[in-house]
C-alpha cells in the first residue's frame, strides 16, 4: 500500500440483500467470480480467496484484499446475501463493489449501513460515524434511482 | 455448520480500539496470533488465514472461521487497532473474541457497534439493527467495568 493511503480513515459497508437469486447466491462458483470481480472493480489487488459451501444450501466467502476485506455468506433458501467490504485509501470505491455485487446477486432490494472507520479529534481516540439506507431495485429494477439516504443520528 | 443454526440471523461487531501497544499491533506474528486465539476463544473452527504488513508499519489480517471472519487493520503510529468479527449461529460467542483480542492489544479504550444481521418481519426483507458503547479500560484497567451502552434509534 502507498504511504500516502496510510491514513487511519476506512470505509465498512454493511449490507443485507434481498430477494437474491437461490441459483446465484447458492453456487460456490457464482458467489467466488462475484466476489472478485466486485473487488476488482472497486480498484483492490486480491491477495487471498476463501470459499466454502455450508450445510444445507449457503455459501460463505471472504476475499482478502490490500485495503482489508470483502466477504459474504448467504441464505439461497431465503433469498438472503449479507455482505460487507471495508477499504481504507483513496484508491479504492468500496461502494462499487457493492453495487456490483447486490445486481449479480439479482437482489430486489438492499438494506445498507456505511461506517466510517478511525475517525478521531486529534487525540487518537477513534470512532466511528454510521449512515443508514435503503436501495429498491424493483421488480424489473425500474426503481434502481429511488435511493433514499438518511443520517442516522 | 449444524442445521439448527443455519438460521439468518448473525452479529457483526465492528471496533475502534484505541491506546494499542505499537509493539503489540506492528507485529504480524502477534497479530495474527491474538486473532486465532480470539477466534478459538470465541468456539469458532478457523478455515483459513491472512496476514500482511503493509507500508510503513501496519498490519492487515483476516481469519477465515466457519461462522464467517474476524479481521484487523492496525495503525501503530497511531496506536489504532481496527477490528471487525462476524458470525452466525449460537455456538460461537464473539463478544469473546473481541474482549480478548482489544485487551491483547493492549487497548486503552473502545468504541464499538453490534450489528445484529439478518432480520425480518416475516416478509424476507432482510435489515439490520445497531447499538453502539464506549468501553473505557483505564490506564490500569481499574475502569473496565464502567461501560456505557446506549441503544441508537
Amino acid at each position: 500500500m502507498a504511504k500516502k493511503v496510510h491514513k487511519p480513515i476506512g470505509n465498512h459497508y454493511i449490507v443485507e440483500a434481498s430477494g437474491c437469486d437461490p441459483d446465484i447466491i447458492g453456487s460456490v462458483s457464482k458467489v467466488q467470480q462475484i466476489l472478485v470481480k466486485a473487488a476488482e472493480i472497486a480498484g483492490a489487488t486480491v491477495w487471498a480467496e476463501s470459499f466454502k459451501k455450508f450445510s444445507p444450501k449457503g455459501v460463505s466467502g471472504v476475499v482478502v484484499i490490500s485495503e482489508s476485506h470483502i466477504s459474504t455468506h448467504t441464505w439461497p433458501e431465503y433469498g438472503y446475501g449479507a455482505l460487507d467490504i471495508y477499504t481504507c485509501g483513496d484508491d479504492v470505491d468500496p461502494e462499487k463493489a457493492i453495487n456490483y455485487a447486490v445486481e449479480a446477486f439479482g437482489a430486489s432490494t438492499s438494506h445498507i449501513t456505511e461506517i466510517t472507520r478511525g475517525i478521531d479529534d486529534n487525540d487518537r481516540i477513534y470512532y466511528h460515524s454510521i449512515i443508514t439506507w435503503e436501495e429498491d431495485f424493483g421488480e424489473i429494477r425500474e426503481q434502481k434511482t429511488n435511493k433514499r439516504k438518511s443520517r442516522k443520528p
